[in-house]
């Protein structure tokens, strides 16, 4: 045997555990791809060897990590953790990627890597144009990639940021310890029960969408693109197919806020009373922003000429379609007046409620943010005033309000130099801001007639598409996730 | 003799003193007026009845007060304080707007209040149109108007905020505290130092200026207006009637970077060593970023294909404007390219140092913000770490950290909220955010074909103009010296 370097050595005990948890994410992967096999396979398309192919690479590569690592202990330490998370969202939209590269679409490496993070980010943007075209299997694959990505998210906010002390998790752990400590001992119990609900709304999804009049295709693809407040759509003209459906646009309204609310709560409200979803601070947070916004643009548009109902019905969906951090849209609502353009490029940034499947700054960080500021202005009357700081019936530690703020900056910095990237490779100030902002985000349509929500990705450089790329995951973990593994002081012993 | 009701009497006790102080504060701005009324009688321009009716409203309104408040101790309490601050920059910007309501641009109350608010602010935002025809006085009046702003706001930072807690000088006193105890020992004495060298930069900038080629009242007005970090130009084309002067560019360079640097800082460069300013963290800060810009943006133009010393001149130019918050133009530099676009939107938000007369975040928040942020990526790897945070030699106490967050939020939250308001109105989004930033951060253009730095702010509807009113002077008083004034907590016994 050869003498193998104690450094090298050392680092391949660090990667190992890390290699073996990706290699099971990777089998999953694999796994899932059976399913638009199968359909193409029914239907005779040609393109079920783009899927074959694609499973046998991703099950192949799940294999040999998986007996290279044989006999390895799986335990992490955090900073195993923080490179697991990143490389996991990595790889697994890098091998998602494969069918659109080897099948109809044909899609350059930068598209279909671009298509696949969107996809699994939950973001929603694409860059494919022809959508309506596409082979169900194609269809039945974006839907399920980001059917993965949704419950992915859920599972990382419960079991894995926690640890990290990324994404303002603990918070709302130290306020259910008094249940989860006795039910459901672990995080994988609490991951489980989730992980149920999430089918089970996504079930309820598609059969809904189907007896509302949708085709089954549509209604699986929509159903899983809801749940996971994603945005894929079957059409070019994303939900503008269903423009004059009401019934479809309410019932999606429905699920994409269901897909922004804590899963945490989704597992009290049916072990105790449905009651606990509206005590709970961050959701009657969301609710409360989104009926002064729905409401306001609503009157504003009635006010400019609009029906009521018809106002109500189109303003309700896409605003919260974009605040759930969905991104579908029934109609080009930048083309409703200057104010309604202002307010959706400020929806971008909100996003749903924290262990939830939806990205943004999270309606927790703004609550915490006001409550801080507040406190401020009273100390600058009342120097020596002291103010207890609560949230959600519990006292607020300097620790979480400092992770909070730190969040906050870093999500911005991270918008403000990915759109000046953006603006050096060419696309114009809102494009690059309103881009930016909708990548890190993870909702999916911009602003403007480039990649406003009548437009798509399509046309922008390569580059610029790398770093949306970039930014999607990025938002997606929790920005700081990423951020910390460029600090010197993560790789130092 | 009447009896009073003991609220009143006690409302009346309360109010003496400021309106006492408003009284020696009109009574400067009807000296100041005297300035151009002279010039205007010596050319014996008809427009001088509109100063003469002027010095007498404010004048007479000056007396008044004073008279009333015979005998009143000045000893003001904070919250007199405070509502001194916000009081005297209102009411002295409206007297300030008599004469171009009598006189001959003749605007209306709107327009002349938005114009001297805009000047006193030293913003440097205009609603004037054929600004090259103006009478000799009223350029004149312009100038005035914003250098009497300009030390303002220098007496306004060291003799005022500090006792608010407002405006983080507090944090450069303590750093001073060594020398202002023995040589200069009251507020007082180094807002008169202050004032000293203001004045003497002032004539020292009117001299090169004349002697580059300026016309007299030009190197009048503009060496007010560059000290002031103010931006008022004696030409619609601001100093696009230089942009072939490229000396003139440079030393109006030079003199508006010495406006945005903190002033007593040259009280101890001319007491003890120059090499005080270099030392001084917020200062190197500022250097450095408009280094890194305006090489940056340079390249930038140089691959466009423009010449290296004229690009070099105008990006310097324009950049040293934007960040020092004066905001002249010596070109479009809207059509310079996105990137430029993007830079300038976000350069309208910097601002230069604290103590300056420039607006803005001001450098050392951007530095104190940064170091939080290191702190807080260092707590991620190492959870039981204990990181000391420093600025400038010193601790940074928690207290002053969460003032500079405070700030910073409320900064952002007020661009936003105006920028809605704006959007509102129909301004498109481009106008009402550059429209929002530029007022608050006191810089002067905006971008876009209507508010950017080809244009001006004449078109936008009265109630716009009226919001960025509300911004320039929420900017200047550094927000939260106004946004206190809106809580219960404040007027509450």
């Amino acid at each position: 045997m050869a003498v193998i370097h104690p450094r090298i050595k050392r680092s391949l005990a660090v990667s190992a555990p890390v290699v073996r948890i990706l290699a099971v994410l990777l089998g999953v992967l694999a796994i899932l791809m059976i399913v638009p096999l199968g359909v193409l396979t029914l239907e005779g398309d040609p393109d079920r060897m783009a899927f074959l192919l694609s499973i046998a690479v991703v099950a192949g590569s799940a294999c040999l990590m998986w007996f290279v690592t044989h006999g390895v202990e799986i335990l992490l330490r955090p900073r195993q953790m923080f490179i697991l998370t990143t490389l996991s969202w990595v790889l697994v939209s890098s091998y998602a990627s494969l069918p659109l590269i080897l099948g109809a679409p044909q899609l350059s490496f930068t598209d279909a890597v671009f298509e696949s993070i969107s996809a699994i980010t939950t973001t929603g943007s694409t860059v494919l144009v022809g959508i309506d075209g596409l082979s169900d299997g194609l269809k039945l694959w974006r839907g399920l990639m980001q059917w993965l990505g949704g419950i992915g998210i859920i599972v990382m906010a419960i079991a894995i940021l926690p640890f990290l002390k990324v994404g303002g998790m603990r918070l709302f752990q130290t306020e259910s310890s008094d249940w989860s400590d006795k039910v459901l001992p672990r995080a994988g119990g609490i991951a489980k029960a989730s992980g149920a609900i999430y089918l089970a709304g996504t079930l309820m999804a598609m059969l809904t969408y189907w007896l509302a009049g949708m085709t089954p295709l549509d209604a699986v693809v929509h159903a899983m693109s809801s749940m996971a407040t994603g945005g894929f759509a079957n059409s070019d003209a994303s939900f503008g197919v269903y423009h004059d459906r009401p019934l479809i646009l309410w019932l999606a309204s429905f699920f994409m806020l269901c897909g922004a609310l804590p899963f945490v709560l989704f597992i009290r409200a049916l072990r105790d009373t449905p009651q606990v979803l509206w005590r709970d601070q961050q959701v009657r947070g969301l609710l409360w922003l989104l009926s002064v916004v729905i409401l306001g643009l609503t009157v504003y548009r009635v006010a400019g000429g609009a029906s009521f109902f018809e106002a109500l019905t189109q303003v309700a969906f896409n605003v919260i379609s974009v605040v759930t951090t969905t991104g579908y849209a029934s109609d080009d609502y930048t083309q409703w007046g200057p104010l309604v353009v202002a307010a959706f490029f400020y929806l971008t940034f909100v996003g749903g409620c924290s262990g939830s499947t939806s990205g943004g700054m999270k309606i927790f960080r703004f609550q915490i943010g006001a409550i801080m500021l507040f406190t401020q202005l009273r100390h600058l009357v009342h120097a020596q005033g002291v103010f207890a700081q609560r949230y959600n019936g519990n006292p607020l530690s300097d620790e979480v309000v400092r992770g909070v703020i730190a969040f906050s900056f870093f999500f911005f910095l991270t918008i403000a130099g990915l759109a000046l990237g953006l603006a050096l490779l060419g696309l114009d100030l809102v494009t690059a801001l309103s881009g930016a902002a909708t990548a890190v985000s993870n909702v999916g349509p911009g602003l403007g007639p480039i990649i406003g929500p009548a437009g798509n990705f399509s046309s922008l450089p390569d580059a610029a598409k790398w770093l949306l790329s970039l930014g999607m995951l990025m938002g997606r973990l929790e920005i700081l996730t990423v951020l910390v593994l460029l600090t010197p002081t993560f790789w130092r012993k």
